[in-house]
């Protein structure tokens, strides 16, 4: 193998064992052995464990922020709910990795990773302002898309503690929450309630938004 | 002084400096300067910086944590509004230091600071739970109940980023957020469906709910 195939296949082997088991408990000794090397030869091209952990969650990175993209076509409700299910494949196949990474540690909490993260993040939220075809974004937008973004995690983080929750509902009901913080927000400022006049405008009847409203109004009647 | 009072002393006077600068910036030197001891005496009460500053954020901590105590008297929305008044007004006292701490980074990931925050994080839902008179809380409100404090939380470090909103709105607005997180839940679940009633039948027709409510029936039809 040559140098760089030999590293591609070494940050692929690490970051099957990071995603599985806490990082913390994965060892050089465990990944040299899962790539059929020795320990010597993986130092020959990662001088620690923490540089094939930071390269191992680059790639991870990359990996879940290509799974944000997602053609401008169609209602955005139905976008963003293949964008969530995507999401919770990701968590769901990293799981472990995921939420190490997420809740911080010793061998997790370096800013080369923190810096990593927040591009996720930031790769999230232009793709957002795309679809909902916003250039400049006012700050109470900034402020609905990015913090939608932490309760997605969060949501994510939540469920693989245990999940007493079927995914296929969490990602509805993310789909859902967007919406609902986004007409809060619009419930006191008016251009946000240009915005989400425009996106309920463009939302068929049988969508997730249209689901929610009917089912929010069934919620304020009295119980059958 | 006595050792303790030394000690609780040193401790107030970093937690300011730590409060208003990012703790990386925060040099030992200046915390002597500031209480008006030697470098060498602090480093007699404490073996070190992050030492110091675990002691810091433990204070703050139980500071934060105090303040997210409410009698169980009126409806649960005002009370939900006093609270987030009284979180803003710590993330105000504490902007620079609390952005670090939540962003992570070098001096501030460790271990123990992690387990502080998830202290606090812990304390505000422990309190929400006992606002909402809920013993054994299902999946579905545990997952509503948590999300939620992670928003409050984003919301509050992209509300120091640039103050551009008023944090008044955003106090009032993360209350309706809770509202409307638990109304979606409710939408697909009968047991949170019961919970979101019994709480809206608690609230004043000038509440904060009741008057999201009206905002949102009035943000379906069409402007003015």
């Amino acid at each position: 193998m040559g140098v760089e195939e030999r590293r591609r296949q070494l940050i692929g082997v690490a970051l099957e064992l990071f995603s599985q088991r806490s990082p913390d408990e994965v060892s050089i000794d465990e990944i040299a052995a899962a790539a059929g090397i020795s320990r010597p030869l993986v130092y020959h091209y990662f001088p620690g464990k923490l540089s094939l952990y930071e390269a191992a969650l680059k790639r991870a990175s990359q990996e879940l922020a290509e799974r944000f993209i997602e053609p401008r076509e169609g209602p955005v409700g139905a976008r963003l709910l293949r964008v969530m299910h995507r999401f919770f494949d990701f968590v769901d196949e990293h799981g472990p990795g995921f939420s190490a990474l997420m809740r911080g540690g010793p061998a997790v909490g370096s800013s080369r990773t923190n810096a990593l993260v927040d591009g996720v993040r930031q790769a999230a939220y232009v793709q957002i302002l795309a679809h909902l075809e916003v250039e400049k974004p006012p700050a109470r937008l900034e402020l609905v898309v990015r913090s939608w973004i932490s309760l997605a995690e969060s949501t994510a983080l939540l469920w693989l503690d245990g999940r007493r929750v079927p995914r296929g509902e969490l990602e509805v009901q993310l789909v859902n929450d967007f919406a609902a913080l986004a007409a809060v927000a619009a419930a006191y400022d008016e251009e946000m309630a240009a915005l989400v006049r425009r996106i309920i405008a463009g939302e068929p009847a049988d969508g997730p938004f249209a689901a929610l409203s009917a089912r929010l109004v069934a919620l304020g009647a009295p119980p059958a």
